[in-house]
């Protein structure tokens, strides 16, 4: 169960790093990929969720998000005395994949003086700030991502393409429902990388909006909870 | 059968929910995804339909589509007694998909003034209207959508992967085939949410457009059934 | 081997009605897919090529393309007395695809007035014309095409992947080398809508370039057999 | 052995004629594919090492990048007596890729005055020149590469699959960690065409930037050697 956790960690931070990384490479000033657009993001989100899963695949079931660790506890597909490491894992995981986005893009921070633009590179925000329709919309996006991971699970994949099943899979979730909160439907994908930018001396930074941050941890949870509970009452 | 029809639902529901969600995305005031463009539009319903059809597949067949029900009918693969209860379970799955979308994206659509657009995210329209041309242009898209279909079956996919070839298929024909009209090539894709928009209370919604809404009902019907009926004289 | 035939002309036929589709979506007046962009184009065309090997190879080897025939035909993989009839089948698919397209975007084309926008729905062209740099241009890029399809069969693909596998390289070879000349890379494929987009009364169209046409021919057909006979040289 | 090292040859020539291809579609004067933005690059990229390794994996084992075969040689994996002619195979392929490319746009170098991104065809350059970061992003890119292939090569891959699957590697880094310098994260990648840069006779250009030269060579050789040490050390 060590090595699963240790896949844990590894694979959320590969997830952030490459999660992240897509969202500075299209945001920060004199990047090559500035202003790549929104097929960018989702796209990349995508392959970073694949890449996180493939490299915690051969160690173990590499949930790399809390909401899916918590679900499948909560149907009793995972056990919940080890939750608790997981989580844990995974938050390392994706703090130190946001450290090492920090400096993999170092000389780009100073040159960014918008500190939206920076905090957005690790931390999800709303669109519109309206935290009942935002809570919303993180369960309801985190809902389908449970759903879709069970039914998956009962499909015929090669076990060699699961993996990219599962980022086809983040990518359309991040095209149809994340206009409205950037979709992190993964607490650890939010709350890890904001520790990170609070704590790291990046430049120009500005604050890290500690009051929406209970937004992307509760609404993936209790999304993450219901759409596990509908899949297990389906014949 | 009752399970394979609950797989119509769950999947029609999951493919509108998806599927208006990315035109709601790319098309909404102050959404993230605002402007993302065709590419993002295509492929976000070819993904839809990926999804759909993995979260219907462990139940049923996964036609989603009326036209695909009612030309498999039509060439003697699907029996005609159970045509009525998929095609209610896919409206009835549509419909709530794009009620789903509506909440979903719930602060958006009073930043969006323009009726068009409001509409345009539940109901196809046509880029130029003339009904015999836009009646023509569905009529292609179904017919190569389920000559497609049939063709595939004939193919060593593995399992796993139908899904994702289906998806390949709806993104090819949007690409494609889809400046024209909007590419519906279901009527329950267009009907149900067009039906959602004229019920729900939507901020700024203007008419539903009813009179257009017959093309992307008949068009796809009878371009499937001829799709379908050109494939079994083929050797 | 007339079933083969037949599927030439079916596969063909899809090839050229989404891939002069795509086109015809991003350059034609008033289509919601206009200016989607050169990404688009070249998934767009890579699609084609996918869903025309996939409605073509139940029936028989899928080439779609006279260059693939004569190519194979010369280093013994095809016989060459039915070249004859494959390449005819091909072009007739294609004249009959573009056909389609026309009727497709029927409205369109009156909104139309760029007589070169409308005739690169149809055929391709040069974007420096330089007859000599064309011919290069196509014959390096049919090369690629024909060393690529029998490396590929080289391979242990999935038999039911494989057609994926050749969009993905149509996709490859529009991005890296379409930039000069539109990449044709199958005389069927540009020869055949030529001679549509000359004989069908489309509104607003001026000349079919004749001058040029022999370029997308003789082109792919060299590059082709070089193509092949440098992968049979190969240990 | 000697096979094997011909792949190289061969699969990195295609590696670096489809790669640099892209570079040169999307940023020289008159092309078709003019300012198709990152992701035509990164997806360029990813699809010109998927066809890279597909056109080598039937003779060797397609590494394509001396960051992949020192990596490999690192740990065990691959003889060092064959590290000087696989890279020497490389180099090679990479060189004649690039004049491939010289050839296949040939008259589009002529209407392009703007010299850095003539060089930018050929060879990657920082967005932002601070040789310590630039080599960091390097040596970052390259670690993630080296694990990813390892953990990938611990999955159950379709064999057929596989390059595919680099190829998607190879788009996620793009995306993700592309910003900062060009990803080059293979020394034959950047020096071959950089060679080819400064000997062929290309109209306009500037100097061959060998100051910055070494940034994508020892970056991805330490990167990768690491990224592999990291990967043995895993239970």
């Amino acid at each position: 169960m060590w090595t699963q956790t240790l896949g844990e960690f590894i694979g959320t931070l590969i997830l952030i790093l490459l999660g992240d990384g897509v969202v500075a490479g299209v945001s920060l000033n004199q990047s090559k990929a500035k202003d790549a657009g929104w097929v960018a993001i989702t796209l990349g989100w995508g392959l970073a969720v694949t890449m996180g899963v493939y490299t915690a695949a051969f160690l173990g079931p590499a949930h790399l998000n809390p909401a899916v660790t918590i679900a499948f506890a909560a149907i009793g597909q995972f056990s919940w005395s080890w939750v608790l490491p997981f989580v844990a894992a995974q938050m390392l995981g994706a703090f130190l994949g946001a450290a090492i986005v920090w400096l993999h893009y170092y000389p780009h921070w100073a040159k960014t003086n918008d500190q939206a633009t920076t905090l957005g590179v690790f931390a999800t925000g709303p669109a519109i700030r309206n935290y009942t329709a935002n809570f919303l919309s993180e369960f309801i996006g985190t809902a389908v991502l449970i759903f879709g991971l069970l039914a998956f699970a009962q499909g015929k994949w090669t076990a060699g393409l699961a993996p990219t099943g599962v980022g086809i899979l983040i990518t359309a979730i991040g095209l149809s429902l994340g206009g409205t909160t950037g979709y992190a439907i993964n607490p650890a994908r939010d709350l890890g990388p904001r520790l990170a930018h609070a704590i790291l001396p990046i430049a120009h930074k500005g604050g890290s909006d500690w009051g929406y941050s209970w937004v992307p941890v509760l609404g993936p949870l209790a999304g993450g909870v219901v759409g596990a509970l509908i899949f297990v009452t389906l014949p």
